[in-house]
């Protein structure tokens, strides 16, 4: 009988992949490797590669004498050196990985069970620490989407402050806002922040790319400003001019919320748990007190109905009050598009037309700003009762708000991209003569999507046509814009399947 | 206003990989690559790369210069030259994917709707020509889980065996036996199958491998003969000896199901639904028209309860009587493991040891094989109602069987493996004194995986004792057998927090 051997494990010397593998770790072993022989590969999905106590997983390749990769070495792409802490030519450790032990608790939510706080804690633990494949996560994620009961709702949200850091303004009024999106154009923030920050209050704003939008807030925010700050950067901006508005994939804020966001995106899924989760935790993370949130509704929102609207409220309020946030969910019409930008350099330009007051601004985008600055300034018991929105309304008009964003612009530095408008443009018209009755948010969110947007930030369209005007058949409706062919393409294709405009003739 | 442009494509010279990427196709792309920008790449997922019509999705990747790819180059791996049907140096296309059609069907399912029979056969034809995403994949298997209509499992069956070929076999008698697994050691086909064959019936069988379990009856076929059969193989074996016991996944019966498998795999979940559709596809594909279904209920089987039982067999009994499969689902006992074996070579050991009648042969895998095979052989006219169990227990006996086994073995031709017992050992003994009342079936086969079972074929686990005998504390109940040292501790350490047996110290 053999002896039981201790756990055995590979080293290797460590060289550098010359090849970018984006978000996918992996991990290249010679076909003459001693150690973990080639075909127990095929069976293993995942290799867990070690140095000094900091391991990460990676998916295993296997090179041929061809590629010059000795017997001892091990192929790793340049992000994996940085999150190892190691130099080309350490040592590292590979063993076969052990599935994630939180898998367990997926399993038995795929049954319809429960989880605890404890297995959430578990599989929030296993995201942050990059155990898990897309394949696991998009399990976790559709499992929840199938039920989620608002304790485990509040389970997930309270495991995901945990796992990040947790910012603290010394004691200061700390407000913010958040749409939970599914509207083109919807862009208040950028205006609602600034308001806000000039009229005293601390709005410590951290948005996310676009999931399944055109364009978030981030990616609209970039193009005026640098977004991808981090955490000290971050608090340097605000303690400066009272409120930022950067993207919160580098404060480290909720980072298991951004490896949910990482697999959430390409499935293009949404579900009104995840989003609690995802929104409230970043917000308690901050340090946020005080919430608004913009809720829109309408027949092709991501919320249908008042019932669904009363229920995602129910929600909200329920895990805010047990983080210790005060919230004011606000349902909105969410029957048309704000704005008439869609796309994250078009709807930077109308914030900026708001916010300078010309005359071409966006009436709507401006209106709904006010409405939802004016709840956040009604929480500072220096502003009397129902003067929130004249507050507000002031600020703008004075170019307070206007000052204020430009002085967030600057302390937040330069963009790394610089945003043109889309070269590729085309006109989509209208097919018959008569009253614009609806604009369908999921068709142009579509459209403006597959012309390139967020990932161009000069794609989208512009639309030129609102509900109400009467048009002509062959009326321009809206443009579309892109910079990539291909893609330009699919969204033309698109807009001749439906371009999302319900034209009534009438009588 | 540009003019709307052709759909562009980059033309580029293809250049083998010096990787094996396992089943994941990779497109390794110079960073000076002038059509598809690196930055763009950073938010495609996939790439379709055509030749001739024929297209695939890579994964990309990009190299750094030191990679020495030009920037009118591709790297692409062996597989996909050989899919694509091209040479090194041939030209290639390639286009940044769009995401697959079905995706919006998947996720009406995600939100809760049923889909329709075109639906399911649009994700079929996603899934069957590889332009699903692993989590794509995933995320359509999840939401299934959550509900699923029998209707929709009808129209997943009949999407699937419409994807793949179907056998005839002009007229003669065609069945076939199934088991849903979950209990260890119980490789009843291969006694079934020459017994059937023998007798006169055609029985072409294919099967996966394990899923969830620590060998699948191809598993373990495989430590006794070639199981990669294609289709033309596979017909000349049942030609000759009138049934063969081979592997699914290369006779392209059911291509859909290998996809789905290739994923339920690593995330270990198995719901009836697709259990029904999966092997019902295969069935039909085969050319079966009866089939026995060996269903085991019991505590730590799959099937728990006969509430649950029943649901099953009736999900059974709907979707094969509306593709024509005359069915009989036999509800069986899945409290303890059968035989004495469980992994690959150690199952294979057992099923020899029944068909060669030797002493140690274990007694319940060879009484629960005679049932299954007296139920198959009961649809043929000439045998007497009631004596199908007396004729296989027969053919058992007098070595009809054990020969056509060898037939079988002969004609399928020689394993490509040379299963060895695994070299590491581990014998777990009783923790206290008294009488085995039940063996957990999830435990062993938990153990017997983490050993190594069914990539090492060696590797698993041998039961010395069985459910009702007495023990004394340190008596051996079962011995660990691995090949590789740190899945073999991963094993010891499993049965160390449990070891499955449950000993009552009784009065």
């Amino acid at each position: 009988m053999t002896p039981l051997p201790l756990r055995e494990t590979a080293l290797l010397k460590a060289r550098r992949l010359p090849f970018d593998t984006f978000r996918e770790n992996v991990a290249v072993l010679s076909r003459r490797n001693a150690v973990l022989r080639p075909e127990r590969l095929a069976g293993v999905r995942r290799l867990e590669v070690k140095a000094r106590g900091v391991a990460i997983l990676a998916t295993p390749m296997i090179a041929d004498e061809a590629a010059g990769l000795a017997p001892d070495e091990i192929g790793l792409p340049e992000p994996a050196f940085r999150r190892l802490c190691i130099a080309p030519g350490d040592a590292v450790e590979i063993a076969p990985a052990r599935p994630p032990r939180s898998l367990d608790a997926v399993r038995a939510k795929i049954r319809g069970e429960t989880l605890s706080a404890p297995e959430m804690a578990e599989v929030v633990d296993d995201l942050v620490h990059h155990r898990c494949s897309d394949m696991e996560i998009a399990a976790f994620l559709i499992a929840c989407a199938s039920f989620m009961t608002a304790e485990e709702t509040l389970a997930l949200t309270e495991a995901m402050v945990a796992a990040g850091t947790r910012l603290a303004w010394g004691g200061r009024p700390v407000v913010d806002k958040h749409s939970i999106g599914g509207i083109p154009g919807n862009r208040t923030s950028l205006i609602v922040a600034p308001v806000a920050a000039a009229h005293g209050l601390v709005i410590p704003k951290t948005s996310s790319r676009a999931i399944t939008s055109p364009a978030g807030t981030a990616d609209t925010m970039e193009v005026l400003a640098r977004v991808d700050l981090g955490e000290d950067e971050m608090r340097a901006v605000v303690e400066r001019c009272g409120g930022c508005i950067v993207w919160g994939g580098r404060v480290n804020l909720s980072p298991a919320d951004d490896v949910l966001i990482s697999v959430e995106r390409p499935l293009g899924i949404d579900t009104p748990e995840q989003m609690v989760a995802s929104i409230l935790s970043k917000k308690v993370a901050a340090g946020s007190r005080h919430l608004v949130v913009d809720m829109p509704v309408g027949a092709s929102a991501k919320l249908r109905d008042p019932a669904a609207a009363l229920r995602v409220r129910k929600l909200f309020e329920y895990v805010a009050a047990r983080i210790g946030i005060s919230i004011d969910v606000v349902a909105t019409d969410g029957s048309r598009p704000i704005g008439r930008g869609v796309g994250p350099l078009l709807e930077a330009e109308d914030v900026l037309a708001v916010l300078e007051g010309r005359p071409e601004a966006p009436r709507d985008l401006l209106d709904k700003s006010v409405m939802l600055a004016g709840r956040l300034l009604e929480s500072d018991p220096e502003v009397r009762g129902g003067q929130g929105e004249a507050r507000a309304r002031e600020l703008i008009a004075s170019g307070a708000a206007r000052r204020k964003l430009e002085e967030i612009i600057e302390a937040q530095g330069e963009s790394p991209i610089r945003a043109r408008l889309g070269g590729l443009a085309h006109e989509v018209t209208a097919r018959r003569a008569g009253r614009i009755v609806s604009i369908d948010c999921l068709r142009i969110a579509t459209v403006a999507r597959l012309a390139g947007a967020p990932t161009d930030a000069g794609a989208g369209l512009r639309l030129l046509k609102d509900v109400g005007d009467v048009v002509r058949a062959g009326d321009p409706l809206y443009r579309i814009h892109g910079e990539e062919p291909s893609e330009f393409a699919f969204a033309v294709e698109a807009a001749a399947e439906g371009d999302g405009f319900r034209i009534d003739a009438g009588s």
